[in-house]
């Protein structure tokens, strides 16, 4: 039978909830002994897929994980007995990219030995995790629920991110990893990772070593080649892709602290607001040839370093002030007539994005590339929104392939006050983003059908003034958990029954409590006794 | 000479900031090594100094505190060389209470022995962790900066506490004992344990097993009466006081659990909202004589257990119609003519104020049994306020002694959403409380010149509803630092001007890397470049 999700919630008998949600997930009412899962490869000789049994034969060993509504449940009598997991994938091709399929399909009979199918060994680790999951438990005795369960699972979000600022705070190499590792556990697929911004460039450069040498915060606080390779495979061997942001003309402060003839508008102070969002302001000085022959070098570096097919090119908070008071800039446009400083910007880009092309890549910009300039992105370019919710329908309208981060509801550091010490104001993006909220979000608002696969993807963002390696799993987890869910899963079960937090915080719970047992310190949402008194804690 | 305050957060080169600041702080301009300082004890055989100096021995053993705007700073000619920290303690008495002395002076020459002076091994504990941050660490060489120091110190309110929320969540031991450590290096004195709530009865009762065998959330959830010694204990040594919070009449549910006859209005579901403030609901049934023998039994027990001399007897958030709808309160007032709700209230408090006042203790209350209620509190009763920040005043109009933590600037939860999974809306008390709102709240405003000493305390509270022991250090630091400073050091500086922010924020940075550097995980106030590059992140 199929297990109502409007019931899950409430029936504190059922299996842990799985999160995200399989698109189907068929149930009935056998419980069977789970005591020493063996997970077993069928066909292959994946590296890449025997790291994933081995590290999830590790966590189920390790992992009794009861869910808080059952704390009470005594050890189940239980039907049948788990035999082995085996585990079946396809294709040989291990290549990890926007088109990579991802889906699996799971059975555990009433007894015996169950059975994991899948396209890619990315799609087995979906299912693996998922496996995982549907271990109970209870009173010290580990079980199955709810058997024969059946599930066929993809998901409908082919990218689903989180983007981690690493330039304002420095976060170090392990604690990414576990990051890593943390969205593995909630099927998320893309590290987005803003490398470097105004404050500091902790990522090494052979083309410049002096950027890394001069704008790291200090040797303890870099990411050397070998660490980023490190990090590479690392999510490679989850599923996760590295897209690295290498954000340009704009928050180039630290760049100007080496080759300060190349960045326009150093520092400004006291009156940094009129140059920038925030201090240090600094940008690529787009009168200069040096300038765009430097950012096509780095690209041209920094391509072959990070292997993803995609390479953001940043692009948002361009600030034309810090231009037309530049010096260069303004004897330039005084000799070249028809330049303003709006075709130099669209020159710039036009630069930039073609080295990326040039570089077979796949460029991302924030949405102000399309939006707020003369340039026209090419038209596989993924555009990510952050400054409206409409721009998700305005980037798709266009024709371009959207990814969803609105500040509104994706931003992880919104709602926790401002961070200038002389003054005692909110967010810019306050308030907090709960996890409903986040939930709530529909990143399909005014798409028509018709548009629906330009959305390919959604991402929360931690811009990190006011985070670092002290408070990271707090600000991340669980929260990204909600996103995750609405990525993967979409937003309504098979019945076109748009699904609300009040339906979903049982399992929502299920994952918070299953990832603290795995070392992350996600936060809770409630006081344990409304996690383990399903139903008693709504706003009525 | 004087260092002027306002000039501080400016100087690169002064020495490390000391947090809270001290009352009389004469420095001048030798720079001295300080290697590996000894601290000896003069004129003491009390274990509690003893373990004080071997404490801070090894902190500073450990310790290479680099301020964060010094570290481009090379290592610093020296003039002298620090000898021995030489500890005297006038008073042989080990009692801590409100009356304690905390002042004390400290003596750093430009070269030889120093000196610690204090009236009580308390003051020399608050020297010591002065002391301690005396010492910078230069290109790997360890300095005091700006010698000879004389610092004279005393706090300016006798109570700064952190209250703490350990039944919504739990707290293990030994985070408690972190948090005892963590509140030492700020010079808090008071950890206020809101020890059970309506959720959860964590502790230990002699009197009534039940209640924690039925009430704590787990055998390894629980504060046995041997973890509540050593908690006092350890609090003690870092001359901390514990007071208890046991809440009555409300907050009650988790009796209930094990007494459903003396509790009213038990889990009302689900329009709970018209029986307390949050769920469950429950209240002590005071139309029973057996709900207030309860109660004294508690109180005799714990006024036992818990040796500081104040203890707290909650009285918050009281529901009127919990009672109004109880069968056997309406039986009451139906057989007892001149009884109302208010008569049985006041009743119920008459009793156990009394029950704490024959154990010679101080009762502490939330405002709501002075403001709120046809009760009379004993004039020593220490009112904590919280509802509103005018509550201070009237507080110490009434002639009561108050201790201020205003919801609008002391709760450190608010900010962080709704927890209620159907309510997508802001935490009530909305918005997230910063460091500079911290900072910038005056528990004196409104209080006239004669009233100010009836101002006796600061507390921040952390109320546990979407916190436990992943996210303690994020909630508590360094946010409570900034109550801290204001509660030891007073508004404003010896000229009568008012600290702001923007002046002390690089000592707060330095305190906040302090933090870390000692293991507590206290958030990044800003981007790391803002640390270093003091006056660079302001709002213009």
């Amino acid at each position: 039978m199929k297990v109502a999700l409007s019931l899950l919630g409430f029936l504190s008998c059922a299996a842990a909830g799985l999160w995200p949600y399989p698109a189907v997930y068929d149930t009935s009412n056998a419980t069977i002994a789970a005591d020493r899962p063996l997970i077993v490869a069928m066909n292959s000789y994946s590296p890449l897929l025997n790291g994933a049994i081995s590290r999830y034969t590790d966590i189920i060993a390790k992992e009794r994980f009861t869910p808080p509504a059952d704390y009470k449940l005594k050890a189940p009598q239980t039907s049948g007995e788990l035999g082995r997991l085996l585990v079946e994938v396809e294709s040989d091709s291990e290549d990890l990219n926007m088109e990579t399929d991802e889906s699996y399909t799971l059975d555990i009979p009433a007894g015996g030995d169950a059975s994991l199918k899948a396209k890619t060994v990315y799609g087995a680790m979906r299912g693996l995790e998922t496996f995982s999951q549907l271990l109970d438990t209870l009173e010290g005795k580990r079980v199955i629920r709810d058997t024969p369960v059946h599930i066929k699972d993809q998901p409908v979000l082919a990218h689903r991110g989180i983007s981690l600022d690493t330039s304002r705070n420095y976060y170090p190499v392990s604690l990414l990893k576990h990051t890593l590792d943390a969205m593995s556990y909630n099927k998320i697929n893309v590290l987005h990772w803003h490398i470097v911004d105004a404050q500091s460039w902790p990522v090494e450069s052979k083309t410049y070593p002096e950027l890394q040498q001069n704008g790291a915060y200090g040797k303890d606080m870099q990411y050397s080649y070998s660490d980023v390779r490190d990090i590479i495979s690392y999510g490679q061997e989850r599923g996760i892709r590295i897209i690295p942001e290498f954000d340009m003309p704009g928050h180039m402060y630290i760049v100007g602290e080496t080759f300060p003839k190349i960045v326009s508008c150093m520092d400004k102070q006291p009156n940094w607001d009129k140059y920038a969002a925030e201090p240090p302001s600094g940008q690529l000085n787009i009168a200069k040839t040096d300038a765009s022959d430097f950012a096509i070098k780095l690209i041209n570096e920094y391509t072959k370093l990070f292997t993803d097919e995609v390479f953001h090119l940043g692009g948002d908070e361009v600030n034309r002030n810090c231009w037309e008071e530049d010096p260069d800039v303004k004897e330039y446009l005084k000799t070249h007539n028809n330049a303003t400083v709006e075709t130099l910007l669209s020159d710039f880009y036009t630069k930039v994005h073609g080295a990326v092309k040039n570089q077979k890549k796949i460029g991302m910009s924030w949405e102000e590339t399309l939006f707020h300039s003369e340039y026209v992105p090419p038209k596989d370019t993924l555009i990510q929104t952050w400054i409206d919710e409409q721009s998700i329908p305005k980037t798709v309208q266009k024709g371009y392939r959207s990814i969803a981060s609105p500040a509104s509801a994706y931003y992880l550091d919104c709602g926790h006050g401002a961070w200038l010490p002389n003054f005692d104001g909110n967010s810019w993006c306050d308030p907090y983003k709960t996890w409903q909220h986040i939930y709530k979000f529909n990143p399909w608002a005014n798409v028509t059908e018709a548009e629906r696969k330009l959305v390919v993807g959604a991402e929360v963002a931690l811009w990190s003034e006011q985070s670092d390696e002290t408070s990271l799993d707090n600000y991340l987890w669980p929260r990204s958990a909600a996103m995750a869910e609405i990525a993967w899963s979409g937003r309504t079960d098979s019945k076109g029954h748009v699904r609300t937090p009040e339906e979903v915080v049982q399992r929502m719970h299920d994952q918070r409590f299953r990832m603290v047992g795995r070392g992350v310190n996600a936060e809770p949402l409630q006081p344990l006794w409304c996690a383990r008194n399903p139903g008693h804690c709504l706003l009525p």
